[in-house]
């Protein structure tokens, strides 16, 4: 990177590539890399901003954008050839937008490159305005998963004192927080993971009541029962499948599941079926999918909220880091086999 | 039958029995006929009524009362060698109930039998005031069904005018219902039923605006998205399955799912799977399950509502009348077959 003044002077950038749409389970192989070379300027009179890239988040929804256009309904597919796009949280260059300046630092989508040319937009890129916490916690905790988790929880879970919780893929990015705010209203929570290691975090540091490894579990109803033998109010559905069927048998009387996602469908030609959905009837369930773009009016409310918890060591968040942007690929693919401990982020520079 | 004076004269009492507990589709065998004799009075000092049974309603979630009692987690299973209970229109013969005299008329849960010998239960049997109407409409439109298609459609499904709604089973007693509250709200309404004769009664009697027989489809989700090219904003479930699954892919977003029954499953002894579930991510839709019995307190606010509409012709009502207590069983299993069109009635007796 031959940086300097900022008149003719460019960067070398490496970017990660989407070799072709994905079909079945991602491969590292399904990503190449590339090195261009970026002028480090904006376009004279344009309102884009040139950021150099810090933190890449690592997000299941990135497979949806994985596949060929007419397969991705839920966001755009990437473009073959071209790098794939992520959250991420950048440091300013050179803005040619009234709201940003050189040396602000944002979070919000950007490429799986060293600098990014992007044009802000609002509700898809956050200016940061707290820095004596983890910057990588604007890919996690204070970005996206984080916003996702408090709306998911506070907004569709409708959450009462007492209750009893259920997460799945509850060390995860988003995971860990919904059990902590659960913790927080004095609901009763009970997490699942792939691994102990996982297990015993759920249970040491983020003060679930209970948890298990679902992948030990013969049968998953059994488990919940043993976990909840009074039954579930209220299930957070990160993986969706045989876990779905075996909640639905142990929710309780108008019980609610924010179903969030449904990771153990998302690279499956063919979805499994979920048969046990006409206890939804007499239990008076609701379930309720949502998206977390359309809660970010939210995210001020939010941080007011969180940055304190945080401070005061009242939430915890744990992160998996891979150092590098070559280690992207592997991180990225790693989150659907479990390889992640924690949100999983990408350190592209540490500056 | 021996009327007379009240005291100690009796009346033969004709009885329609559950032989055995039912598996899979049940059959008219599954019920048996017996004669008790009756005592025409009620026990000095009880608070319990004897009423003569007028119409006894065929609905399908009695099929959840006739497997063994492990098996029905919805309602009380029915006791074998003893008569079924169901919904009825009954007259009072005799009380010991403040609230009851002789010569009132009420509708509620009563045993499949000429006369039943019964201890009111409010929300769960209700005086008839009105007797301008068909009585046997309180089996229907302005009995249990009547208030699920109420309660259903204007509380559950959050409707708002112009919004596409879609209603499975639609020529029921539910259904019918359903489509035409839809209509009154300036919804765009589809059914779907399993014969011409339902379809054309869905389009010229209820006023549908389009109508399919869901048995001359091979492709369910073409057939929906010939109907809704915009896609559907309301599903009333009542059927599940292959159904519930069509529905999803073509579903908008912020769409409803109105679970009201699942009849396409009742009988299976392994339910069908869902698969196109994730869908209700992206697409942020609510599926919520209900069930009637906690909306009863509506009850005299929907007659206020929906008596005018009988009055003044804004609402239709077909019923499929079976003529006589031994026609009971029949007509029942017949509507696992979709052997009824509209209501399924039963006349024990016409006073
Ligand atoms: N609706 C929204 O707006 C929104 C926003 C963000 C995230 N999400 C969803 O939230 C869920 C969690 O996301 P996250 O960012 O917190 O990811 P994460 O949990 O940090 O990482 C994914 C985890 O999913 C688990 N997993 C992978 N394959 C699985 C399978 N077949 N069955 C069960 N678990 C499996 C793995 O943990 P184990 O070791 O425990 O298996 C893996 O570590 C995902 O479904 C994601 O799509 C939705
Ligand atoms: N949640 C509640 O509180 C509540 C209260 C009342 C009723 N319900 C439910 O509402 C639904 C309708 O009840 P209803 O009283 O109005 O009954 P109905 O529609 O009058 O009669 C049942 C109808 O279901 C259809 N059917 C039967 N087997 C089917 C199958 N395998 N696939 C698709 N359709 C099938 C038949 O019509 P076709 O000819 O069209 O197939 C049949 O005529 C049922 O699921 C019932 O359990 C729920």
């Amino acid at each position: 990177m031959s940086t300097g003044g900022n008149s003719g002077a460019t960067a070398t950038n490496k970017q990660v590539i989407l070799r072709d749409y994905v079909t079945g389970f991602p491969k590292e192989s399904d990503f190449d890399f590339t090195t261009t070379t970026v002028e480090l300027r904006v376009p004279e009179g344009s309102n884009s901003v040139l950021v150099k890239n810090l933190y890449l988040s690592c997000d299941p929804y990135m497979r949806s954008r994985m596949g060929k256009p007419a397969d991705s309904a839920l966001a755009q597919a990437f473009t073959v050839g071209q790098p794939i796009l992520g959250y991420g949280v950048s440091r300013v260059i050179e803005s040619g937008h009234p709201d940003y300046k050189k040396g602000d630092l944002l979070w919000g989508i950007v490429g799986w490159e060293e600098y990014s040319v992007i044009t802000p937009i609002p509700d898809m890129h956050f200016k940061i305005h707290h820095t004596d916490v983890p910057l990588s916690y604007y890919t996690g905790l204070l970005g996206m998963p984080g916003m996702t988790a408090y709306a998911g929880f506070y907004e569709i879970c409708s959450p009462k004192k007492g209750e009893t919780v259920y997460v799945s893929a509850a060390s995860g990015a988003v995971g860990q927080l919904v059990g902590q705010f659960a913790k927080m209203m004095g609901c009763y929570v009970v997490g699942s993971a792939g691994s102990k290691e996982k297990v015993d975090l759920l249970k040491t540091k983020f003060g679930f009541d209970d948890a298990f490894n679902y992948k030990e579990e013969q049968d998953l109803s059994a488990a919940l029962k043993r976990c909840f033998p009074k039954g579930i109010d209220i299930y957070f559905e990160n993986v969706g499948g045989k876990m779905l069927d075996a909640v639905l048998l142990n929710m309780n009387m108008h019980g609610r599941i924010a179903v969030c996602g449904m990771i153990s469908q998302y690279n499956l030609e063919d979805q499994e079926g979920v048969h046990n959905l006409s206890t939804i009837i007499y239990k008076r369930i609701r379930i309720q999918g949502f998206v977390v773009y359309d809660h970010y009016d939210k995210y001020s409310k939010f941080l007011e909220f969180v940055l304190p918890c945080i401070k005061e060591g009242k939430i915890a968040y744990v992160e998996d880091v891979a150092e590098g942007l070559e280690k992207g690929p592997e991180a990225l693919v790693g989150l659907f086999h479990g390889k992640n401990v924690g949100k999983q982020v990408v350190v592209v520079a540490r500056e």
